[in-house]
């Protein structure tokens, strides 16, 4: 039990500096930003129009129901505007991460 | 072809004062707000958990398709915020109240 | 090691006699059928429209992704048509127990 | 008025002999079939898993729904078999050429 339990705190612990060098800067190196005054990335997709955007944001929205963890996503036509960190950490984690590079990932699909 | 255009271009005409009274105050009792310094009304849906709030969604994308508007949309988790505007007359027109109203249908099949 | 693999085991057990009678028997007594030389079960709700059945479909989906356990579906716009049964035992288990149930109470939202 | 009664009527006809060579034969040659006893065509699409599958599913859903033209389909898993025929008309129209070739176009992406 307790390995589990450690197991899961680890899943959810905030970003280490390596992880921050290792996994964080390819993603800032492909188009994600950091948010001002709050631990967090945002990235800004564009679609061709809302049947896609929506069509990529169910693929999204599978995976984070899968893994129980939600974007904060702003949607309007053909822009998906996207926002990860982790509530429970206050801060970025690997959630995040896999989160992120799903939905670079999924927006290959569409371009 | 006269008619066909002038019909068209009806729908899409900013809502006059009759209409603010008749069709817009209702919604306005209903739960949406004015934005502020934008002809645009805006309003949150909470659901049970995210499966509710992204079925909610997709009702409303479908819609949005079908008629050809589609809303200014943030969400995380369990809440929808929802802005309303029509681009092409630089405020609210017949379309927004049509799609306000079925946002509140809509979201009633939830509760 | 050898818990965890039993207990996974026994998620994906097929329904013993006594599950039967508890747990199958009252979705049977709710509109579900069994499939005539399958061990399977099979149900069809009607919706207003598409929208409110596509909509239906997406709460769906985001659980059996969630549960990774996947419905035979058929739709035709205000209809839909589950199977459930579960591949690896060759046979109803209790992961189509669950998937019915979220079937019925997610479709009464739409009544 | 006239004119745009026969406009509609003209879609939902069923297709002529000159449609069927020039419209309906390349989309057989694609992949789509005639299916046995009833003037429909059916194809099955295969995906990388479920996310795809219903994320495409999905784009599909929003097209029919915004045309009001919807189709008979079954999912299982990565797996979309579709049957399109028009109603109205007791067999294929153009409306079901531009069905398939969206259902055609959209699997593309998710190849």
């Amino acid at each position: 039990a307790n390995t589990t339990t450690a197991k899961k705190r680890k899943m959810v612990a905030k970003l280490s500096e390596q992880e921050r060098t290792e996994k964080l800067q390819p993603l800032l190196d492909a188009g994600w930003s950091l948010v001002n005054g709050r631990d967090a990335i945002i990235k800004e997709f564009i679609f061709s129009d809302f049947n896609q955007a929506f069509s990529f944001m169910t693929g999204v929205a599978l995976l984070a129901e899968k893994i129980n963890h939600h974007p904060e996503w702003f949607n309007c036509y053909n822009k998906v505007q996207v926002t990860l960190s982790t509530h429970d950490v206050g801060g970025l984690s690997s959630q995040d991460i896999r989160m992120a590079t799903y939905f670079d990932t999924h927006a290959k699909l569409f371009n």
